[in-house]
């Protein structure tokens, strides 16, 4: 198959071409880094790196910024962060993508375990992980050429907790390798409007 | 207890009227009707309802609009339409509402089924949906003194089968009665971080 991976510079991007590039053709794509440069955030810039790329057999993003920070002090343009960029960014890739990506192609999206186990500071966080959920079965039942969609929903990661263990005490973490195997049953397979949580 | 209702002249918010207005002393607000007119999109709106209205002990919201429509056709300013009403004009009732209700008042927001029972035409429904349910959940752990939140999520109302019955075939509806009752028990009770489905 051939793959567009956005966010293949990042921890879980980076597991998921170890994953995958043995049996596939990867087209890796970021803001500052890979074959293709795109910003999620602007739908012009999504739809030009589709132009880019040609069709694809699946889509995967591992990408996506969200503002963490304590409720008493976030406001609308804090929340803004996360619903234009890791929500909308990813919802992007979707709306542009339907049109373009070969018949029976894939979308997987990545949310994560705050939607439902909240953490401090991560307000805006469950707020876009539920979110992405909620749009991808939705979008499953709605998508034409037997395309399918999909999310990987993880807890934090081992290789992160480095630097977000401390807001994750008592969480079990997950390693990239396995986060990246929801990735492949996503793709590989033939499941659609799934949310794929991956546990430690 | 002081209850501003935003929303009071909807299907639901009459329905709250009837529940709660033989207990409660409340206060109506809406974009073209009510005691005080707020449009939620708008944070200085929704600021300058709380400085008119003063402390009070509970907020509900069962107001905000989303697009309705194909995925096929939808695009990221109809999805923004959701994000902007529905989904942030409720939560910047918390964000700005967190600084000014009594000690130990309540929150309670309106989300709905879609979140997790999706429909043609409603994935921005379910995404918005989804994504207030996140938000409560996780606001809940960060609200100081003793302040609460819950979400109420409907199935879709007998009442609104008229207008959207077509789009919600095989759904069981519910009586606004008995949607009322969830927020009532948010309100009077003591419970935080609930997302309550009222189901038919
Ligand atoms: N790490 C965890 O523990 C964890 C757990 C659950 C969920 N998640 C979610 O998984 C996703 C990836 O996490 P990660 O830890 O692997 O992130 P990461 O190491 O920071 O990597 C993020 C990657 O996404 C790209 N990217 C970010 N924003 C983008 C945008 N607007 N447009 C295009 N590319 C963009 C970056 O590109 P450049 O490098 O080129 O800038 C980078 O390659 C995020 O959505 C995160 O919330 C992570
Ligand atoms: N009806 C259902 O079957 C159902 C099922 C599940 C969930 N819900 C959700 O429940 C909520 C209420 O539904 P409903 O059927 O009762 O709606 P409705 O009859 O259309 O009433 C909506 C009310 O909200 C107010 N409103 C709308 N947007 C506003 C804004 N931006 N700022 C301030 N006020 C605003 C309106 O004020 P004005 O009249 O003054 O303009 C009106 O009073 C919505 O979020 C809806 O998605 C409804």
């Amino acid at each position: 198959m051939k793959i567009l991976l956005i966010g293949a510079n990042g921890t879980i991007g980076q597991a998921i071409t170890q994953e995958l590039a043995p049996r596939h053709d990867i087209i890796t794509a970021g803001r500052n880094s890979g074959d293709v440069r795109v910003d999620l955030k602007d739908f012009s810039s999504v739809q030009a790196m589709y132009a880019q790329v040609g069709a694809v057999d699946a889509v995967i993003s591992a990408a996506g910024n969200v503002h963490f920070g304590a409720l008493a002090e976030m406001t609308p343009e804090l929340m803004g962060i996360g619903l234009a960029d890791k929500l909308m960014g990813q919802i992007n890739l979707v709306l542009a993508g339907q049109h373009v990506l070969n018949d029976g192609g894939s979308f997987t999206l990545t949310s994560g375990i705050l939607s439902h186990d909240p953490i401090v500071y991560g307000s805006s966080a469950s707020m876009v992980n539920a979110g992405i959920d909620g749009f991808v079965i939705s979008a499953a039942i709605e998508l034409t050429r037997s395309l399918r969609i999909n999310a990987v929903s993880p807890t934090v990661l081992t290789e992160s907790l480095a630097s977000y263990g401390p807001f994750f005490r008592g969480f079990e973490s997950v390693a990239a390798t396995k986060v990246a195997r929801a990735f492949s049953k996503s793709v590989e397979g033939k499941q659609t409007g799934q949310v794929y949580r991956v546990t430690g």
